[in-house]
This record gives C-alpha cells, structure tokens and sequence, in this order.
C-alpha cells in the first residue's frame, strides 16, 4: 500500500514538475516575444520596402531573397529555397467599370479576379442580371443568361460567430461564379466583394481558370457599388440598366519561384519534422499585412524566440513561407511533394494565414474526439493563462492540406486568431502594415512557439 | 431501479431541455445584434454629433438629452435621469512644452491630467528629473527634488498578457505621482502615458486632487517624447536639461449632471434588479468610443435586444449610463447611495468599460471558488459558442464598486473584452469612433445580454 501511494506520489509529482518545466519555458517564449520580438518590425519592411508580391512578380522575387536573408541572419541551422514553378497573373491598367441607365454613367469601383481574363480593349458594355446563387443562375438558365453580365450579390452572413463561416458559404460565387456563368453563355461576370464591410474597396481573390473551363472576364466590386447597383435594379426594369467594365489582365507563362525554408535541426530526432508556415505571396492591391505578412513572420519568429531562450528542439522544426498560396497552391503542393520524395517523418504542421489578430487556439484537422479530447486534458490548462487555449477540430490551411495523404501520419493544425476583422481586410487595398496591432502580432508567434514546444517535448 | 432511472431520465431530459431552451434565446439575441443591431449606429451619433463629453461639459449634458430620449425612443418600461453633483474641470488653451537643452528648444506633446491645476501664465521652467517610481522619488527626497519638475518615465511591463495588469501596474506614477512630488517640493510633474504604443500622442487621465492635497501642475507626455527626454537626460549633465511647460486647466464649481437610466421591468420580481451599465461621460480629447460609448450603446442594446426578441425578463432589468467616472465617481457613488435608500434588491450589476472590442468574458468580482466553478459547470458549455465563455474571478469595475457594502447580495460583475488594442487609444486623442469595430461592438452587447438572461432564468 504505501509503495502504491509512494509510486502514484512520484508520478504525480513528475507529472507536475512537467507541467512546471513546460510553463516555464512557454513564459520565456512569451517574455521574449513581447519585450524583444522582432515580428512586426520585420513585418513593416516587408510591407513598406518590399510591398505587393504575388507569384511571378518582381517583389515576389524580392521577398524570396529577403526572406532567405532574414532567416540567415537569425543563423538557423539551415536556410534553403525550393524550386517551384507558379503562374504568373498580371492585372494590367486600373479597372474601369460604370453602371449606366437611361441617362447616367455612376461610376463604380471594381477590381478583376485572379486569374481572370481581360474584356476587349474597349470593355464590354451588357444588360446585367443579378444572382444570389449558383443554384439561382442554374435555374435562369441559358436562355436568360447569354449575352448579359451575371451579377453575384449574396452578401456575407452576418450571424456566424466566426468570419470565416461566412466566407466559406458565400466564397462559391467567386469562385466557381464566373465559370459556371460562362458555361451559360454570360459575357461577363461581377461578384459583390467577399466581405461584411460596407464600403467602397473591391476585394480581389482568384477565381477559377482550370485548363479547359471557359473564361469570361470577371470582376469583384464593392459591397456599397453592389448594394447599388442591385437597388437600381430593383427599382427600374432590367434593359434599362447596363454595365460597362475594362480591365487588362493576363495570364504569362509560369515563372520560376521558391518557397523559403528555415530549419532548426532536431537534437534526439533530425529527421522528424514538424513544420510552421505561412504564404509569402500577397495579392497586388495592397501590402499583403495580414494576409500572410503575419504568418510568414510569425513563423519565422517562432524558430527565432527557440534560439534566444536557448530551446533546442528534440525533432527539427522547420519555417516554411511558401509561394503562389493566392492563385495556385504550387508551393504548399511542392513542399508536400519533395516531403513525400524525401520520405520524411512529419509529425505535425502547422499554417498561420488567418491574420496576425490576437490569439483564441488552435484546430485540428481530421482528428477523432478522443485525439482533440487528450490535447485538451493534456496542454488546455498550460495554454489558458496565455489566453490561446480553444483546441478544437477544424480545418488546417491550403498550403500544408496537401501533405494529407502524401505524408502519412502528419497532424495538419490551424493557427486561430480572432476572426472579427479579417474580412474587412482580406484581399483589398485596406491590408497594410497600419492595420497590424503589434502586441497582437507578437502573441501568436508565442502561442504558435508554445503548442510546437508541447509538441516537441510531448508528442501528439 | 426501473423508477430511479425513469426519475434520473427525466431529470437529464429536463435540464437537457432547459439549456437547449437557454440556447435557442441566446442565439436569438445574437442574430438580433449582428443583423439588426443598433449599437453601433448608436456610438456613431454619440461620438460624431456629440463627441467629446467630460464631466460638466455642455457635451455632456447634451449626451445625457440624447440618451434619455434614445431609450425613451425604444420604449423601455421607465427611462429617467438621477439626479447627481459632478466636478467641473476644463483643460482650457492646449498646452505647450519644450525640452531645453543649451542649444535647442524642442517641442513635445502633452496634455494636463485630469484635475490638474494650471501653471502660472508664462508657464514653468525648471530643471527636470527622471524617475521611474514613487519609491525611487521618495528615496531621492526633498533635498533632491525641490524646485524641480518630476519626470515619472516607467513604461508598461509587456510582459503581462491582458493589458490591464500592465495598466494597473504603472498607474499609480499618474494617479499618485504628482501628488508625492508636491510633498517633496517638485514644482510641476511630467508623467509617461500609460500605454506600451510608443507614438505622439499623450494620454491625459485623472490625477489625485482631494481637499488637502498640495497640487502642483501635472501632465502626460507622449510616448515617443518620454524616451527622448530619458535619451537627453541620460546623455548629459542634468543642470543643462530644463523643461517648460504651460497649460491653463482648472477646477470650475460643481455642475448638476445626470445618471441616465432605462429599464424593463420584471415580470415576475419586479423589485429585483439586473443591472447593466457604462459610462456617459468621456475625456476632452476626443470622442470616448472605446472610453466609453461602447458600454454605454452596449447597455442600452441589451435591453433592446430582449425587446426586439421578445424576451421579458422575469427580474428588472436597468442599463445604466453612468456620469463623471472619468474624474470622481460620483454617478456610480449615488446609484449605489439611491439603491441602498431605497432598499432594492439587487441580483447582479454588470460594467462594460473595458472597450468594445471581441468579447472573451466575464470576471466576477469578490466570489468563492465553489461560486465560480458552479459558474462554469452551469453556463461556460452555453456562452462557448460565441466565444464568451471565459468565466473568471476578478475586478468588476468602477461604477459598480460602490454598490459592494452599500447594497448586500449583490453579485459584481466586469465584461472582459480582449484587451490587446485598448491602451493604444485610451484617455488619447484616438479613441474616435473609427477605432470601433461593428461587429466587435455588437458581439458584445450579446454577449452581455446572454450571462443576463442566464442569470435571470436562474440566478446566481
């Protein structure tokens, strides 16, 4: 009896200690984070001296080669690009488009899809009809639809909690909208801006362009533009109002690009791997802040508080910024690939491209209850004082969703900070620098750098 | 054993059936709030068509017009004004400052605190001396300190995860520093803003002046100007630094003012009250959003919620727009004083004044640990979806804490929204309407209106 209760004592007592050693080591990621962090003013050069750099482009290249710098200089263990071949879209001159009735011309702010192409030089001119759904613009029908612009207008849905939900239901329209309204014979297409925000930016984001799909130029326009334009539409019969719209993006050849891969090399386990990433690309409206600035930083920041608190991982923990994220997935796809070639071990990957907004937690992809129910029971009460302990199941990332499948045994993570106002931002020209709290910022990377020290130590 | 089970069965069946009935009221009050609120629209008047509103102020007398008629607009069951004395205090012409080295006059941003007094016409020049707490100034002692400006320069600790802690932590250098340099002889005193953003702009604030304390003149100096002053201080002798500065504030006579108050009356206790509450009154230097129009439209759009979802409480429910938090707590003092003359019963008060930003929960204040468990078991597994759900023991806030003696039973309560960005803005010139976010604010007055419909359904 008393060896019983002197070995439950002692595991106890280990257990504690543990948890004690964790704590400590999760508090000088954060001590470090905040007093020394390096994320934000990092950020702000890539905002302010690099800028827009979607895949193909000259700042692209650039942050490529910045990138890989930046992590040298922080003297990770190894520093390396992948080769990865990305397509190569250009927007071209500055959109023009008009709503025009019997007698006005109101000009209306737009912005093309990604991987949309150009009208004719002179734009397109067209009776506009306006759609809520896919399943609306089905029903139309061919003998509606051809010859007209199709208008997407189903707004964001305002009642879920988290942002993303309403992204997710209302994202189809850009997405798929523009080629299934070509499939039925529209010349044209505008899709209401994927965002809550009443206000004049459009937001950009890709549309699809697989081979073989028929393509018609396609355009988003502002949420205030479109609430507009569908009360004139409302309000007066269909022929009397027109659009008008100009752009001249093209798709170029694909063009060599990298992801930017920095590691920490393990000490037990140098071929165990567990990887955190964010995209380098950006859309060319803005300075791509939160979308992926902060998660390419925050990776990168994550390896670097490991090395100032003097962490050494037990599995090699890697920083990947990968490329073309916005219009291709190529480098999560590369990255999952060379991975596969490699026969790498990964134990788990984790992609921050939510934004840089404060902490809530982490989900898990594709996990059982009982998997996320002993993460809980395991890390919720070591994360709680830090504010980053909602460990739930959901979706992972783009970028890293490709090694599901190709590299057996991996646990995809999502990064989830608070999801209030990305979409007021995402893919417009209001995401800059500016629009980044750096405390918030310096938070996630801690948090990120704390569930992969739990990880580490712990396993999953 | 058939009966008992039969008993638990139903038992299980019955809560079940009352938390599914707690939840679909819940989800109603938020689609209310993100579809239809009127918060934010609300804060927009406030801040733009009003705008500034200290304590005594022609802006305050007019936000307490507007609120009365606001919620009188709503049809709440009563809508009436409490009678209460305020202080009167004016900044007058905006202040000048300059450090003042051999060669050089530099100019740097301040702003008088709250309660201050003015210097005289010309202003003050003296020497000037750095200190970073009140026990460094009274080590240093009157020999040291006579005839000199104090200059209190601790920044916030970044270390603490809510900002809060770091606010309250370097506090007393404005609420009480000037008042200890007086006793020393200091002829005028400088202090830091008390915010980690290292920018231009000064946050002003209430500085201790009762009946007895010596006062000398006092001011906030931006961030960015207390670490050059430091810098110079720093880099040479201390005879060749002198600092000026001139500011005309004063103390006018007190002003009648308002606390503003709505309810719905219970159906079934009438004379038990749930009280929600804000502040009406705001600092001079810009709008109040964050401090604080946000708890204020948050009060008032609880009520309207349960209205507009046709909830009706079965205790009464009162918001509360409290005056003169900002620099006497006199509002606050007299609710408390009039609830206790009238002997009400009061169930719980709830203060939001921590800004409008993303709810993460509620801290309740003077509780056991029994009582915040039993909290948790019974309402945290309700309040998780929408992300509210943090349930803790910890301060409530100002304008309720007089209720605690005065009024027994009651149970305290603060709203904790994530605390990140507040001290960027508060007490500054920056705390204007477009620092808000709709859906933050609205998610928080949801928030509110779910733990007191909890409450109401059940107690506490």
């Amino acid at each position: 009896m008393k060896k019983t209760f002197t070995l439950i004592l002692s595991a106890l007592l280990s257990a504690n200690l543990l948890q004690a050693q964790d704590s400590l080591a999760i508090r000088k990621f954060y001590d470090e984070a905040l007093v020394n962090g390096k994320a934000y003013e990092n950020l702000r050069y890539l905002c302010k001296n690099i800028g827009p750099r979607l895949s193909g482009s000259a700042g692209a290249q650039k942050a490529v080669e910045w990138s890989k710098k930046l992590m040298e200089g922080y003297g990770f263990d190894k520093v390396y690009l992948q080769e990865v071949m990305v397509p190569h879209w250009v927007r071209g001159a500055k959109e023009t488009a008009f709503i025009i009735d019997s007698k006005n011309r109101i000009a209306v702010p737009i912005a093309a899809l990604g991987m949309s192409v150009a009208t004719p030089k002179d734009g397109i001119t067209a009776n506009i009809i306006e759609v809520r759904s896919l399943k609306e613009l089905e029903a139309l029908g061919e003998s509606v639809i051809k010859g007209k612009i199709v208008f997407f207008n189903r707004p964001f849905d305002p009642r879920f909690i988290e942002t993303g939900a309403a992204y997710g239901t209302a994202g189809d329209q850009r997405f798929m909208g523009p080629a299934v309204a070509a499939k039925y014979g529209a010349v044209g297409c505008i899709v209401r801006s994927l965002t809550e925000i009443i206000d004049d930016y459009p937001h950009t984001g890709a549309t699809l362009a697989d081979p073989g799909t028929k393509l018609i130029p396609a355009a988003a326009i502002s949420t205030k533009a479109a609430d507009k334009l569908s009360n004139m539409l409302r309000l007066r019969k269909l022929p009397l109002i027109k659009f008008y719209f100009k752009q001249s993006c093209q798709l170029l050849p694909d063009v060599l690009s990298y992801n930017v891969v920095g590691e920490l090399t393990g000490t037990e386990h140098p071929n165990k791997f567990i990887t955190v990433g964010g995209h380098l690309d950006s859309w060319d409206l803005a300075e791509g802040a939160h979308d992926d600035g902060t998660g390419v930083m925050q990776s990168a920041e994550v390896l670097r508080l490991f090395k100032a608190t003097g962490y050494r991982p037990k599995n090699s923990v890697r920083a990947v910024f990968f490329m073309n994220e916005e219009n291709g997935h190529k480098g999560g796809t590369k990255y999952a690939e060379l991975a596969a070639q490699n026969k790498e071990e990964h134990i788990a990957a984790i992609e921050t491209d939510e934004g840089g907004f404060t902490p809530r937690g982490f989900s898990f992809s594709d996990v059982s209850k009982d998997f996320i129910k002993k993460v809980n029971d395991n890390w919720k009460s070591t994360l709680e004082p830090y504010e980053v302990d909602q460990l739930t199941i959901g979706g992972a990332g783009t970028d890293i969703e490709p090694m599901k499948g190709k590299v057996p045994g991996v646990v995809l993570i999502g990064f989830r900070p608070d999801s209030q106002r990305y979409f007021d931002l995402h893919h417009s020209a209001k995401d800059v620098f500016e629009n980044v709290n750096k405390r918030e910022l310096q938070l996630g990377a801690a948090g990120i750098a704390a569930l992969i020290y739990l990880i580490d130590q712990h396993g999953l």
